[in-house]
């Protein structure tokens, strides 16, 4: 690594070009990895050949170079210099399609030269999914990896991509809802994922792809969501920890869905649309966190109690007197929602009525509902999606950002 | 949990009934969770209606118990027991459909009755894999989650499922491999994924899935492939260690193809079949590992140099003066491929070249034959799958054992 370079002979060193500087006697050419970057002085005299070889050498081209480092107070980067006794191009680089003022288009085409600055997005990610990971291991959570083909296509509401699977019809999963729930039938008591979730919506917004990656968690035995909510502020409370953000001390701010409504109302003057259709319209959740940062110092804030219109068949009700209520929340962060959560109905015979409410043919979810007849306990869980999480960590615009290759209506390449 | 309880007053244990055994005066109720068993014993007397509920009682019903735990020396199990005062049934069971005498495609039909007594083939998983992300983490690679959606179908020779994509042909990806590298063309340096990979193929063996999860690995920089078995070796080394399985401290054996091809016929009498088209058969991994066990006292045994042949057009080749020789290799465990690796090709003319020689059109790579021309490293990975792995730590006959939901030809479901 260039940063732990210190003076010495022998050395060998493996980067990218990121400039070169030629001079009548002398070449100064400075290599970079992902750890740093150092000066490689070249003098014509000594080693004519290595000289010829960078010589027009376009940024980003690979160089592999032998030699020695020695001490060159002049120098800025870390007072070293190397003096190359061979050096072999590994890979030429033609002239970058793209630039700063390259347009999203066209820099997602060449989604790979772009990364280029953004690396450090996915170092921070990687710590941000260490953490998490951690959190749950530790916390005796059992790591599963569920398919992402289906041969049953509905979960509730949103669109499913299909394709011909031999003589039958599969689906791509919109999220593992039904089979971290099956973990819990089958004894698993505490399950964790981190895994692709498929959603073929036309929607083009800053939070929507087609394929995005998200944490799913469930957890059996559990009292009722409040139990849930709890695991999920404890995990992120270790993940801030972890990577070093500051985070408010105060347990995160916890309303219910009426009582948004009425601070929306009362704080913004804002009423929430009827077409949010008992749920939070994109607006609300951008006011609700502005609110919370200001009442309670909180970049979180969980939203409870959403109405049984708003919510998946699957999500329990609050109790016999509020059927229309649920025990499903979410999560907001930073003006998005980040999690959707809640307790599930372990009940057979209350899921059969649920999904009679909601229209959906029995028969398509038989599967489903047997995981409940052979013993099953209490439990909830909640989703997290990923890039959502660490745009807004990162403060950047777009889950297309924090996105390595993002997939939507218009966008399938690279 | 189960296995901490101690002699206290008010108790709340939470878990799946084991066992009911009526007498006339005292019902015996043995109850699980995840960590252990407890006696529970209700006194009709004490508690008639406790006593009512539980009668009749099937296995796997959950129940919510509070109660005391208290000292029970005759108690076999841990000489201790709980005296309810309230009772909650939580979930009753119907009768399984399964039994120990249940044949193969019944129980996966019931997958979720068939798991409860394999949960810990997955509590040992999850440790294999946080042992696995950590020693990449700790190596300073990153972690990246590539789509499993892209617009171009062929990565080389194995069958694909294809999907429409709103206006467009949507492929599953075989793996992350054109990724990965276009991970190491942005800078990325090293980097892993654990993720699904997919395979249209009509495979029915212990050893395939349509749907499977792999790790994939890609290191820039590297000198060639022996850089990239040594980390794979080292990876395997941490494993092993963190989840206690003996491992032989030398290192892991490593033979050419065609040294692989003279001790099967040496020590077996083996000859590799002509259509295996110089690569291994199945029968061939199994005695090549038989004989580095009894020669080497080795479990692994790497397989280097495959014949361009028989190898992705992406392989580098082993050079000039071998152009049928490559830098891929192969990993063995107790008798199975765990494992394709090797030193990629990064120039993109040589790369157009291998392409024709394959035949695959150059217009269909193109995409990919981009990532190497604005400057990328040499590089070399390879990738392990996950079920494989496990179920020979485990010693499990098939990946079906250690798959959550198998994926095959004519199994989409539960």
């Amino acid at each position: 690594m260039i940063s732990k370079l210190k003076p010495s002979e022998n050395v060998v060193i493996q980067g990218w070009v990121d400039s070169v500087r030629a001079q009548k006697a002398i070449i100064f050419l400075i290599i970079r990895d992902r750890s740093g970057k150092v000066q490689v002085t070249i003098k014509r005299e000594n080693t004519p050949e290595i000289a010829d070889a960078v010589e027009g050498l376009l940024k980003d081209s690979t160089v592999r170079i032998e030699g020695k480092v020695v001490d060159a107070p002049n120098v800025k980067l870390g007072g070293i210099e190397v003096i190359p006794t061979k050096l072999e191009v590994t890979s030429s680089a033609l002239v970058s399609p793209i630039d700063d003022k390259t347009g999203l288009d066209l820099a997602m085409d060449y989604r790979w030269l772009d990364l280029r600055d953004k690396v450090h997005y996915f170092e921070f990610q990687t710590r941000v999914l260490k953490a998490m990971r951690d959190w749950f291991v530790e916390n005796e959570f059992i790591e599963i990896m569920t398919p992402k083909l289906t041969g049953n296509s509905t979960e509730g509401g949103a669109e499913v991509f299909s394709l011909k699977y031999y003589n039958q019809t599969a689906y791509l999963t919109q999220s593992p809802q039904l089979f971290k729930q099956m973990a819990i039938a089958a004894g698993f008591e505490k399950v964790f994922e981190i895994g692709a979730n498929y959603r073929a919506e036309k929607s083009y917004t800053s939070r929507h792809s087609t394929e995005f990656f998200a944490l799913d968690v469930e957890m059996g035995f559990v009292k009722d969501e409040h139990d849930v909510m709890a695991v999920e502020e404890s995990m992120l409370r270790y993940i801030f920890e972890k990577v070093e953000m500051p985070l408010a001390s105060a347990p995160f701010p916890k309303i219910s869905l009426l009582e948004s409504y009425e601070l929306l109302e009362k704080e913004r003057g804002y009423i929430v649309p009827k077409a949010a259709k008992g749920d939070l319209d994109p607006e609300a959740e951008r006011l609700l966190c502005e609110i919370a940062k200001e009442k309670w110092g909180h970049d979180f804030i969980f939203i409870t109690n959403f109405p049984s219109s708003a919510r998946a068949f699957y999500i329990q009700r609050l109790d016999e007197t509020k059927p229309r209520l649920t025990r499903g929340f979410d999560l907001l962060y930073r003006g998005v929602e980040i999690t959707s959560g809640g307790q599930r109905e372990h009940n057979p015979e209350r899921l059969v009525n649920n999904l009679a409410e909601k229209g959906i043919a029995e028969e398509n979810m038989k599967f489903y509902i047997d995981f409940f007849r052979y013993g099953c306990p209490p439990h909830g869980g909640f989703a997290l999606g990923i890039a959502r999480l660490v745009a807004k960590m990162l403060d950047l615009p777009s889950v297309k950002d924090t996105t390595f290759l993002f997939r939507g209506p218009d966008r399938l390449s690279p």
